[in-house]
């Protein structure tokens, strides 16, 4: 008789195993306050690793962290129109501070671009002073009517990048820079999900930009997932905050700028690209724990083994982690690793010691078998990169098994409401025909241009609408 | 003639010169909401550097990272008594989010007490889920009346660790280890601040624990700065949650938790520890750039060797940068290096060149002499490590120098109010002698024992209270 599984099977119920998921692998809770999430340690530890390897790429761009203020006044979100408009319907306003009404409200930041720009624009003197490239990484909070952890919540993690630059060409190739060498090789490399860069049209643009590009995922029930954005401001927010530098021809002009954010929502795209309906599989490069090293059983000998291995994966540079908790059920640990994603399984028994083997189970293609526990240091590295290839390979073939070519907008609603996206051509569409997809929910996520490159214009001849319905 | 002070000495006006190196070393801005910061690049760099150092440590201690919402519901905080009176004058809160106003107002978090305990009565069900030790790096705001940017301001950076035990043992011992192993640690050996480890009274306990531990600093102006604190909070958080686990006797019991905290504040200290006239001095174990290598000139020979020797560095293992912005002038430059606090400067000009040597300057010791430039990468580290132990011992020997020990009252207030910190046995001292101290802005900053060990209990014989003015 098959066992009860553990998590609602996706074909029965995507949303239902999303949250299956995310609380019996003990990912996250929901918060007190509406909205709001706790994120445990192990959802936690995929928030950090995300971290470092965007960090180091930021930095590699030239960018240097900095932190701005939680609390922004509320004037500043006014000055610049449609920011404000955007914004407005999503804020959390702070009215009392210190036991007293405060004389002006403070909003809770939505993103920065005010703030940062009423700094900007004391920072910068001289076009000696650009480019200036910024990131922060915090907390951001956006009042959510329909929440859902890590991929709407009211408050999430984010970094966000802000820089000034000289002329209108350095930050368009900056903002373009970002999108496909920061953006694009982490999601792609670390993350293994095989998304599609493109431009946004005008209408799912961000509040205040002239530009913005934008990173889209196919998660595992044909829906699409907005990853990251990058963005051309132009000069709106410059005008706002009068942000100018002095040219060398003396002139004091207005800088031109980008912004850029990626949040924990990735955290969410992570598990629907990857997930089965055992639970996680995280890609090797960015997992916490590559491989986990357990005990079956508590004697001496298998938890002195299990020590001893441990020491030389993490030797081999693998990231390993020991389970002795040999007070809880074997099967139950297993099951939970499983649950967990962890890619490659270590178990050790009294009787894999007598042959100086252990069990060998991977969780990414599936499948156990017996190695030597002397080849383990050396044949797992190869054997965490397959993994890894593999997961980029099933996020790219879903995407084109469950993407089509349409002719009119009704195929294209058609295609994205049974579960998958469409390509139209965007002057077949237009912006009429996407006000009409918006009454079925289903949006235009990006337009590409015939190669698969990230259009310069909306109306570039050739561009090509990626439809589908999305978190 | 003597060139005019880049800063305002500190004998002069010391929170003059701590507001002037802040502004012109760009390691902080004031927020536009009053008793905020903008934390500049130098200054977040440090930060980062900080909680680089510290992260290692609390992962070492077996704590892992979580995140807790920032919006807490008003009533948590009110299940704690003192809890709330502590915090109840400091707390902003939210009224309106997404547009209406909230059924029940939310606080911003000043800590994270009263949410952590909501959850880990969750979590906790058996004694095997113990110890459960869990850290935050968040933001948190406790609103400020006479803000100062680092040492008190409304919003700061911190990391906040919780724990819950099954035993007053465990949770005492744990408390105790990360403020000797994790914080004193850290203060001693990489900010190179020579902190005393003491005990608060119970005046100046935190609000909800049992007992609170301090690390405390002296100051260049000999005032007293509280660096870090870790707190047993007993089981009083645990009962207001009904925290408890199923202990091996089959019986729920309440666990015993502890929480502790270092925050921005540290950069504060560090500044007002090591700070002198011409600026920063940051140990290089911290600092973020432990040398810079400046291009005296622009030609292309002085740049190419500058990059050679950069790289050079690098590869030995120091935290190293390049300075070519010749089209500012070499001075103000170097000035502007001094102000960083960079520990070691490395001049290229185009006769040093000719002799295969650059200047080098000592910004810890002072003064400057040639060195053949094929010899740095083996010479610096060393230097290094000596800057390193002539901060602590800088910091050592103030403490020394500015303390006294006293017999009376008033003795330990003149001696306070002087610029030092004094010795007085807290049998003579006593609740009743801090609370007239108090009214001349004395605090006692903690209690140690006779061999200046951290005292068991307040009451401990030869107990001595350390008694100074205080940030």
């Amino acid at each position: 008789m098959a066992k009860a599984p553990v998590l609602t099977p996706r074909a029965e119920d995507f949303p239902r195993w999303y949250q299956d998921l995310i609380s019996k692998a003990e990912l996250a809770d929901n918060g007190p306050v509406r909205g709001t999430m706790v994120i445990r340690p192990y959802g936690y530890g995929l928030w950090e690793r995300m971290q470092g390897e965007m960090d180091a790429r930021i930095k590699r761009a030239g960018a240097d962290n900095a932190y701005f203020p939680l609390f922004i006044p509320q004037s500043y979100l006014t000055r610049e129109a449609e920011h404000v408009e955007g914004f407005a319907p999503e804020l959390a306003v702070v009215t009392h501070g210190g036991g007293k009404e405060l004389e002006e409200p403070v909003v809770v930041r939505p993103t920065s671009e005010t703030i940062i720009n009423d700094y900007f624009s004391k920072w910068v003197q001289s076009y000696r002073d650009l480019p200036l490239l910024i990131n922060q990484w915090a907390n951001v909070v956006r009042w959510e009517m329909r929440p859902r952890v890590f991929l709407r919540t009211s408050e999430f993690l984010w970094q966000e990048g802000h820089t000034a630059h000289a002329t209108y060409e350095d930050a368009r190739d900056y903002a373009a820079m970002i999108h496909r060498e920061v953006y694009g090789d982490f999601m792609v490399n670390v993350l293994a999900v095989d998304v599609v860069l493109g431009r946004k049209t005008p209408r799912e643009r961000f509040a205040g930009a002239i530009n913005t590009l934008t990173l889209e995922g196919m998660m595992g029930d044909g829906k699409a997932l907005q990853m990251g954005t990058s963005h051309e401001l132009g000069q709106n927010f410059a005008k706002a905050f009068d942000t100018r530098y002095l040219a060398a021809d003396g002139e004091r002009k207005l800088v031109w700028q980008t912004s850029w954010g990626t949040s924990t929502r990735m955290v969410g795209g992570l598990i629907m690209s990857h997930g089965d309906d055992h639970g996680l599989c995280i890609p090797p490069r960015l997992a916490p724990v590559q491989a986990v090293v357990l005990a079956v059983k508590g004697d001496e000998a298998v938890l002195a083994k299990v020590r001893e291995i441990a020491g030389r994966l993490a030797a081999a540079g693998i990231r390993v982690r020991v389970d002795d908790r040999t007070d809880t059920p074997f099967g139950r640990r297993a099951v939970d690793w499983e649950l967990k994603g962890v890619p490659l399984r270590i178990e050790v028994g009294p009787r894999d010691l007598e042959q100086g083997t252990a069990m060998l189970v991977r969780r990414i293609p599936g499948g156990k078998e017996p190695v030597a526990i002397d080849a383990l240091a050396a044949t797992l590295p190869a054997l965490l990169e397959e993994d890894q290839a593999l997961l980029l390979r099933r996020s790219r073939d879903r995407r084109t098994a469950l993407t089509s070519d349409v002719a009119t907008v009704e195929e294209a609603g058609e295609a994205a409401k049974a579960g998958g996206w469409a390509r139209i051509p965007w002057s077949v569409l237009g912006e009429a025909g996407e006000a009409r997809l918006a009454e079925d929910g289903v949006s235009v996520r990006c337009l590409v241009a015939e190669d698969g490159s990230v259009p310069n214009s909306d109306d570039q001849p050739g561009n090509i609408a990626i439809v589908a319905r999305a978190y």
